[in-house]
């Protein structure tokens, strides 16, 4: 653009063309070949309950209709499994969604923005959006360092933090009560985004009561995961009512597609579904631990849908076990910020992905060392 | 939120916490009974494609996976389908979440953004939730006019202009000549986002040639009007492929979920099945033109799936006969701006929701003059 073409604002200006969100579609067109196992991105491979695929079949003909932009019998619905009122929810398209609204209520030009080095980018991405000013801060034990990210809020005096608990891409945790005495310890006039993307997957004492609920604190919770509706962009936050009132001012009101809705309600309607599906996905961890050690290789523990495995040397090695699964037509992906970078990241697959898995994972480490 | 609870931004906290958006559903929630007619929200009631509604079925059980963030096989399609390059393509979730974006490249605190009085309202409130200050001038003779918005564009120096082609509320337009010359007489600083969601239903020489490209202008079409998906969220823009990069800084690169680019593909592959449902929207506002003016009323020439009919009076009673149908269980909505809230808009529907309307119409008329 040239002083003759519009003007971006100052903020749009200053972002970076290039972004970091690389599906495997678009590796797979980059190689030329399809991947064979798809256990990168930490979907959920069994997929979604037949009851959900049936009520999406029944519902594909009324997609001609605008979603009711209230959301109303989904947020009827969250509001009464999670003990809550309606006027404590709000639904969106996906975390992804919710959080760029979130950062736009809370975040202007200069804003300090407090989150973990290496924590989820799509938030840092949304930050960057409103001209926020990211404050990162080291994990300590493969944990998010809830010491470290206090200490930066109340040096920066930040309206913002953002925290996931199980945290992706470590799927390290803090128990429910570690958690409640940081929310404790924060200054009232910091927001605190607290992440539960992979709540369900995570074991009991890891997610504070549902219904706590604080002025300064606001929960996200997904349909992505163990739910296994990835593509369909539903989600939600709870809080205080006052706080999800201000949602209304920023969010698309007509944003969460139909299909969300219908697929949504009906897996929140089948949690014995939920829970074979958490089984499954607890014995695909134990089965991809099982692999790194039997690799010499560590897996750290997760309360989350994959493994991050310590490759047991440098970022440089990690990238190399990576690139060799790449190669071996193995979708995984890795942490890259110093530190967590010495490990590789591998989602809960079918079995037929592990198997594959476990065939490739010593011929890529044994090109790596070569 | 007091002085002890986390600060929103100045923007945000100056935005109205009321929005305008009301869904039909909320209208039957608050009446306690379902509507026989819907035909308000410029839906498109044919429905998407059989072809489309296979496509969604079998594609229901593969929702797990996150869509592909490049929404590649989409933007293929439709740059092969505009004759255009893929560089010149972004897909969004919706045209509302486009604009959206548009909005955020473009519009900082002050930012003078100049639209029609009356005109879309999701436009205005991306305009707000970014700080702009709107600059809304009136329509002329039932159209937006492209004197004035040009005049307003040139005395505020707006960095940004919002047209619809053809238009809603009143299903006006103008031919492409008369926009092109639009597009030539606005600053070169100044981006035109045009907004041509009913373009499918739209005669011949009313859009410009879809590879008429300017460094000044964004075009918007979707896949929620003539191709039946308003409940999916998918819409495109396209334009010179320099500003359309610029999208990638700012949008939810996962955002577009993944039954919108199914159906979306399905949908663009399908124009014999478009072609019919356009000649069906046709033959409806013929009826709806017809029913208006065995009424007495006088129905406004459309290019689009609607008809918006002159009640022949003023804004009060214009609201009284929209407020019969409502309570006669027909749900239509009506223009608000001074001048062009004289009219009632009513959606192309069925048959037999044009058949309600017909019997419903003269009896709010008659209870309206009472």
């Amino acid at each position: 653009m040239t002083a003759n073409t519009p003007r971006f604002t100052k903020i749009a200006a200053g972002l970076p063309s290039t972004v970091p969100f690389v599906g495997p579609e678009a590796q797979e067109r980059t190689r030329g070949k399809l991947f064979r196992a798809r256990i990168g991105a930490n979907e959920n491979c069994f997929g979604p309950a037949p009851s959900v695929i049936a009520a999406m079949q029944s519902a594909a003909g009324e997609m001609w209709k605008y979603c009711d932009p209230d959301n109303y019998e989904l947020k009827q619905a969250l509001a009464a499994h999670l003990g809550l009122s309606a006027a404590n929810v709000v639904v969106g398209q996906g975390i992804d969604g919710l959080l760029g609204v979130a950062t736009r209520l809370f975040v202007e030009d200069g804003t300090p923005v407090v989150t973990s080095l290496g924590a989820y980018p799509t938030f840092n991405f949304h930050v960057a959006g409103s001209g926020g000013r990211l404050v990162l801060v080291e994990y300590e034990n493969d944990k998010e360092s809830l010491g470290t990210l206090l200490e930066a809020v109340r040096r920066e005096n930040a309206p913002l933090v953002y925290l996931s608990n199980p945290d992706n891409p470590m799927g390290s945790w803090w128990t429910s009560n570690e958690i409640v005495e940081f929310m404790s310890a924060l200054p009232s006039t910091t927001m605190l985004l607290l992440d539960e993307a992979y709540g369900e997957t995570a074991p009991q004492g890891v997610l504070p009561p549902a219904n706590l609920i604080r002025p300064n604190v606001l929960r996200f919770r997904t349909f992505s995961k163990a739910y296994g509706l990835a593509g369909l962009r539903c989600g939600y936050a709870f809080g205080d009512a006052d706080v999800i009132a201000n949602f209304e001012k920023m969010r698309d009101h007509y944003g969460v597609n139909k299909m969300a809705q219908v697929a949504g309600l009906a897996a929140l309607h089948d949690q014995a579904y939920l829970k074979k599906v958490v089984e499954r996905i607890v014995a695909g961890r134990r089965r991809i631990a099982e692999i790194a050690v039997a690799n010499g290789l560590v897996p750290l523990p997760s309360a989350t849908n994959f493994v991050t495995i310590d490759c047991g040397s440098d970022g440089i090695f990690a990238k190399k076990v990576l690139d060799g699964l790449l190669a071996r037509d193995v979708f995984v992906r890795k942490p890259m910020a110093p530190g967590l970078d010495r490990c590789i990241r591998i989602s809960v697959g079918l079995d037929y992905e592990l198997d594959i898995f476990a065939e490739e994972l010593p011929k890529a480490l044994t090109a790596a060392r070569s």
